[in-house]
């Protein structure tokens, strides 16, 4: 008989993560894993792209926080599939939580899955949720030296969208230092500059989004 | 013979934590743990206190990183004590790291001992480290729905500090929102109003700081 011993937590996670995968592979649906520190602009940017795909792709949300429904209540009024997580005191996603979610989901109907996760700048970067791209956004407001804070975050994640781009007038933030640090940690990363506040440099990442979404 | 069983790792950092509180007690230190935000002004809000205490104190620091030296770099500059925890990947300090620290600071040259956390809004808030004084951050960028998302850290402080209100006019924070929900979860916190960047309210602060500190 074989008995199959999971190396603790991370193996679990990896497994169901593995199968989330699949599940997204069969009802077509590319799942986002949106991760980013509190306040950075995760639901403003879910909902720039909500309007700015402009009904090209069908989109559904799992809203994840630790307590609360204040983001899920926000997306809702978009008229779109929204599935809250609360965590109840976990400092991130995992993938059963995930797998949970999916139930209160028609799949057949979407596209896209955003999932934003807990907002934290370490932890979500240690689960994989079984999602196609893994997401982050950088604000102005938290400063260009964070990549060699928080380094698993910046160098595990695909895309960087640096948001609050209206704040830079108003702040020694260098956006060349982030894009040479992250690029030194992180070489194959795509990096996008955007205000979710006056939309401008939204339609670049939306337009990629979509690409990626369909290809 | 009486065995002794800690209820995990909680109950084990809660008795590091108790011996801390003894250390600083024989040595007559006042100690902050800061927590926040990735961003939301640790590292400015020190240095604020450092200027706006003005010698009044003597002040050392313990700065928390998963990587990195760039902010005790930063306060190195001030002349004063300052002792790097990498934490090596960990979302949070805990008392057995501040014990560690402690061997590497003359604590009888010491009044203040201000602690800077992982910056990380959820974590932290759980490991006690035998601090005098449990401190928070909250940017005016992150927005004023934090508290409800981010419960334990709001009401398990001693004192919230609002910092980038020089931001104010720029977003859609809600000062009074904020205050009331803070206050709602926790009667006893005291709150702040500050501008690291502008200077504007750091002295209520500091002052503040100096009375619990020589109480």
């Amino acid at each position: 008989m074989d008995i199959e011993v999971l190396e603790g937590v991370f193996d679990a996670n990896e497994k169901i993560a593995a199968e989330n995968r699949e599940i997204f592979a069969k009802h077509k649906v590319f799942a986002v894993n949106l991760m980013a520190s509190p306040g950075a602009g995760k639901t403003s940017l879910i909902e720039g792209t909500i309007t700015g795909l402009g009904g090209r792709l069908r989109i559904g949300v799992i809203e994840g926080d630790i307590a609360s429904s204040v983001d899920s209540q926000r997306l809702k009024v978009h008229g779109i599939q929204v599935v809250q997580i609360n965590t109840g005191g976990a400092c991130h996603l995992d993938a059963n939580m995930i797998r949970q979610a999916l139930e209160h989901l028609d799949l057949s109907t979407l596209d896209l899955l955003i999932i934003e996760n807990v907002g934290n700048l370490v932890c979500p970067a240690e689960f994989k949720l079984g999602e196609g791209l893994r997401a982050m956004i950088l604000s102005v407001a938290e400063g260009h030296d964070k990549p060699l804070k928080y380094p698993l975050m910046f160098s595990d994640s695909q895309v960087l969208i640096v948001n609050k781009t209206d704040l830079l007038g108003l702040s020694d933030f260098d956006m060349e230092d982030l894009r040479a640090t992250v690029k030194r940690m992180n070489p194959g990363i795509t990096i996008f500059e955007l205000s979710c506040r006056t939309g401008e440099g939204l339609e670049s990442w939306t337009n990629w989004l979509y690409d990626q979404a369909t290809a």
